[in-house]
């Protein structure tokens, strides 16, 4: 297996080339941009969904929406008020080029945030670097509190972590003193937002901060 | 990128020649043998502490824990009374090679049942045979109704569907007749148990299946 480490090493260094490239888009343009994890299900088309009205009346959203297979988080994140575009990743992750593509798609001079939904899955997405000003992680309180200690790679390389779906947790075990210890031990005085999508509860200062960090990278 | 295909067919048809090896080790000492896979936090390490003591009675079990950090799932199931070895994975998924090395720490003709509890992740274990008699995911009810869906490979290529964190059905939005729809498209007539880890509900008759399963698996 040793012939495949330079073929491994060239495709990352093409895909930090192409990030950088996508990151020089963003900035040129003065969008915002977010690489969103989670793994499947802990709610990131929910919180993009949820986002976009409360964002809207001061900012134009656009999504890149990352899917093996179906347009189903793209018509949800499009009928929420976001221009979307769906890129097949046929991948456990996206990468550089894949936003890339996504970018071509979009039209960046009307947009002020732009967020990109990765491929639900806790491993393989921490490896590439899409471009992004920020990655955030969506953890869900039904995943357990075990998460950053079994998870680390993904813990360790986040700038915000949302802890989705507060409102079940009198109905599961969920110890938010371990939960939050094992992410301090991995990455010290990270930007945490609690928050439930479905009732709406913490939605606020999520929402609050994206404006901040938009209209702060408009200013830069 | 058109380099790397060989060397990727080159790891798949090793991979394919060591799970045969695998499967002929299981059949040799009679041992029923499970590769359990699921997203992060669906349950895997809980049905597996839930089964163990209510299967102690009339079979000795033994399981393979694949993590990518800690020994947290090795940990408690050996507490609830199985053999356990921890293999590394150091990868988004377990392989063939793996799981032989973790064969290689267990005494099989001490054991009835082997469970190989793969990395938390709906993508990339799909694409890998471990050479386990039949290949089990784990659903949970928190992921959402789209998850057949969203992730097809997975959904289309398993033996047996449990569906985890049925206690929570009243406090979710999660529409089963959906669910069992994308299911039913994917993976027509697949043996499913919805059960509940945390109050027991159906764990008996994803036990009694496992029993059956195992008793076959002896007389063959």
């Amino acid at each position: 297996m040793g012939k495949t480490i330079p073929v491994v090493e060239k495709i990352t260094k093409a895909n930090d080339q192409i990030a950088a490239m996508n990151r020089t888009r963003f900035d040129e343009h003065d969008i915002f941009s977010l690489n969103l994890m989670a793994s499947p299900g802990a709610g990131k088309t929910s919180l993009i969904e949820k986002s976009i009205p409360l964002l809207a009346d001061r900012f134009r959203l656009g999504v890149i929406e990352g899917d093996i297979a179906t347009s189903l988080d793209a018509d949800r994140t499009e009928a929420a008020g976001a221009t979307s575009v769906q890129i097949n990743a046929a991948s456990c992750h996206l990468d550089a080029p894949m936003v890339s593509q996504g970018l071509d798609q979009l039209d960046l001079p009307s947009l002020d945030i732009i967020i990109v939904e990765n491929v639900g899955n806790l491993v393989c997405p921490a490896s590439w670097d899409l471009g992004t000003h920020l990655r955030v992680l969506i953890a869900s309180v039904p995943e357990g509190d075990d998460k950053p200690f079994k998870y680390p790679a993904m813990y360790r390389g986040v700038d915000v972590l949302v802890i989705n779906k507060i409102d079940l947790l009198p109905y599961v075990i969920f110890d938010m003193d371990r939960f939050r210890e094992g992410v301090e031990a991995l990455n010290r005085g990270v930007v945490t937002f609690p928050l439930s999508c479905q009732t709406g509860e913490g939605i606020g200062a999520w929402v609050d901060w994206v404006a901040d960090q938009t209209r702060q990278t408009a200013t830069l």
